[in-house]
């Protein structure tokens, strides 16, 4: 590229506004983002950083030094300051942290001080608070002096003297009602504030049933150590329905869509690595009837479509129940209605697909025995597939392991040995 | 169950929020829930219906006449309102618009004049407008007038004498300006207002790009429709993750984790069939290879790892890809670079599992030849799985399916033909 043409690439791509920046960021391969990250104006890198995904961010500021870190955050606000630090090295952080004035730096450690994937990590410290005995009047001159509020300042929280948490106090209330009013008149008291220490995925899922846009959080003493705004809500609800997805093909959460090979490839050998070894323990099933294979080799042509049945089967099963558990819809209570469910769509879609598959399966090898036999092994698996499709999220869960993630790979594993032993066990026992 | 059992229950049931009630009914089976739904008190049922799932509204409200959802929906918003009529059959809602007041019926018939998924069906045409030329005093005095505003009224929408959009007036900035400003001084004008036709996606996309919690919807002359507010997007993002997480399992959307076997069975049948389908055509491969089989048994029970390892390399690139176009991350400008680094990946997948596989193969079989073949077609089907995995999507969108739906199955087919033509083809030749 000559110099001109990168001059006017640069007076492009800074036209931009900073989401549609951080949008062809995430759109490029590495090495081309690193070129166009260069050309991004300084006063407007702050503002593309916080909008970008973890990974991609972590690439683009693994090359920045701790003062030019420093700077670029100067101008954010303190929790997306925070999010941007938690994808650096400790010792990176602490060199931004010195390098940041004193008011910041505080309030950034305050932040910093509260795990990542919680309602700490996820609030701003900046809240307005006000005493439940002023007038309305009195909040009005009060937010008046303030040349602009903070961004989302819908609610102010209402504290007593010692900061304990008693109410909101929503600012339209504040423009519509009469000004002589107090705050403990028109607060809203049937509120919820969120302690510190509730996962981020709980403090979504309020967020959403409740529709709220922002929510005070506490301490153990009840006392406002800040808030949360909808919009960071909306990250955690995205990146949560990100997470199912990808558990659900084995990829761990890569979130950058071009990250590079090296990055990639070790991460996804894991997980084939284990379907190798899941797969080797269904093929010594098959092993074991070698000498039935032998002698009717149909058996070998067969027998995939045996498992694959119960493979799609039971992950049809799964998917609904992992959806159902993240909802919290599942719980003991009716765990075995779900069962008795799944196993009466197993037996019906087993026996629809079985007879079709006797017909296909009898005139293929003009054979009645090979046509009873993988119809009755189609509906033995399809129902194993089903029970094990509600029941294996259930048992990783209770294992502390991730259903999304583990459980397609598990299910496989049940759904091919029983198929493949229904069918090669059958056939034995009758060609024998 | 005694009355006296039951008058407990719908006390305690009545004790809960909305949204508590909305989640016990999407938690229980059918018929548990139309029992729970009896024992709603009418005042609440409007609340509650709001809150739930489509398919668990649509079912308790096939039983109730048309006055009592008149009644029902008298003191919702309107663009809930619209939403839960559009779930009910068009004679139906003829009957409960007839039975609505005059006012509430002409805004309600308004939205579902729009389609359900744009932009026109998402929005609510509750907005306070105020012109550019008012004193903020006098707009203070204009919002105090209302004795309750619309809710989420965070931003005026600004407009002229023919109702064309200029811009908004964030209520925050109305309250810290000084009163004698203009509105026009003071108005953000660097925001975008939504055609009546955008797709939700788009909508939802917009708002979480820009931390949107309003934004105005207009017409082909750029007047002011209505407005779209935060919730209304929060659900829209929430029904798009579940969609593709259900898709990608071949469930199409059945958002009632308790929906009876008569519904669910027939959905997952069709799914079911298609994999049937290609099974059967992965089959007829290795009924083409009958004879090696028979020489070599040992081929039966190693092709199933072939296949399935190419299944699971296929469906982490398929994922990616789905993931990134709904993220509008995958372009032309970028298909290529995927294209190569995906076919890195699968070679590198290949050759590591495929050395693995060829140590286990040659020890379990003693034989060095079976060693070779097996790794041979792993690498050759990891290396077909990935650039399938990344073409697939893109050819099934370009045809107008969804590639979250079809993805998997078109997948598993081009895996199971390629491993099982690999394996046994190269077996064919060296066994021969």
């Amino acid at each position: 590229l000559d110099s001109g043409a990168l001059s006017s690439i640069r007076r492009m791509l800074n036209g931009l506004q900073p989401t549609a920046i951080a949008h062809l960021l995430e759109s490029s391969p590495p090495q081309r983002r690193v070129v166009l990250w260069e050309l991004v104006d300084k006063d407007q890198e702050g503002e593309v950083i916080q909008e970008l995904a973890d990974n991609v961010r972590a690439q683009l500021l693994s090359d920045m030094d701790s003062s030019d870190l420093a700077a670029m955050t100067e101008e954010l606000e303190a929790d997306n300051v925070a999010d941007i630090l938690q994808t650096l090295p400790d010792a990176v952080i602490q060199e931004v942290l010195a390098a940041m004035s004193t008011q910041n730096r505080e309030r950034v450690e305050s932040i910093l001080s509260y795990e990542e994937d919680t309602a700490g990590g996820l609030m701003d410290p900046d809240v307005i608070t006000v005493r439940p005995d002023l007038t309305l009047d009195v909040v009005l001159r009060y937010l008046r002096r303030h040349e602009e509020l903070p961004h989302s300042t819908y609610y102010l929280v209402v504290v007593n003297r010692k900061d304990i948490f008693l109410g909101l106090l929503p600012i339209l209330k504040v423009l519509t009602s009469d000004p002589n009013m107090t705050v403990r008149e028109v607060m809203d008291t049937d509120v919820t504030a969120l302690h510190f220490s509730m996962p981020d995925k709980e403090v979504a899922k309020l967020f959403e049933q409740h529709d709220w846009v922002m929510a005070p959080v506490i301490d153990d003493e009840q006392r406002v150590l800040g808030r949360i705004t909808i919009d960071d809500v909306v990250d955690v609800i995205r990146e949560g329905a990100d997470h199912s997805l990808m558990s659900m093909a084995g990829l761990e959460e890569d979130a950058d869509t071009f990250a590079s090979v090296a990055k990639t490839a070790p991460r996804r050998a894991i997980w084939l690595g284990i379907n190798l070894l899941t797969a080797i323990i269904a093929s010594s099933v098959i092993n074991l009837f070698q000498g039935t294979i032998d002698k009717v080799v149909a058996l070998a042509v067969l027998m995939p479509i045996v498992a694959s049945m119960g493979g799609v089967a039971g992950s049809q099963t799964l998917t609904v129940v992992i959806r159902g558990m993240a909802l919290g819809h599942i719980g003991r209570a009716n765990l075995s209605w779900l069962l008795s469910r799944e196993f009466q769509i197993g037996l019906f879609n087993g026996l629809i697909w079985a007879a079709l598959m006797a017909g296909v399966a009898g005139w293929w090898f003009n054979d009645t025995t090979i046509a009873g036999i993988i119809a009755a092994a189609m509906v033995i698996n399809l129902i194993f597939a089903a029970l094990a499709g509600a029941l294996l999220p259930i048992i990783l869960k209770a294992m502390r392991i991730d259903p999304a993630l583990a459980g397609g790979v598990a299910l496989t594993t049940v759904t091919d040995v029983v198929g493949f032993s229904a069918f090669l066990g059958l056939a034995t026992y009758f060609y024998a």
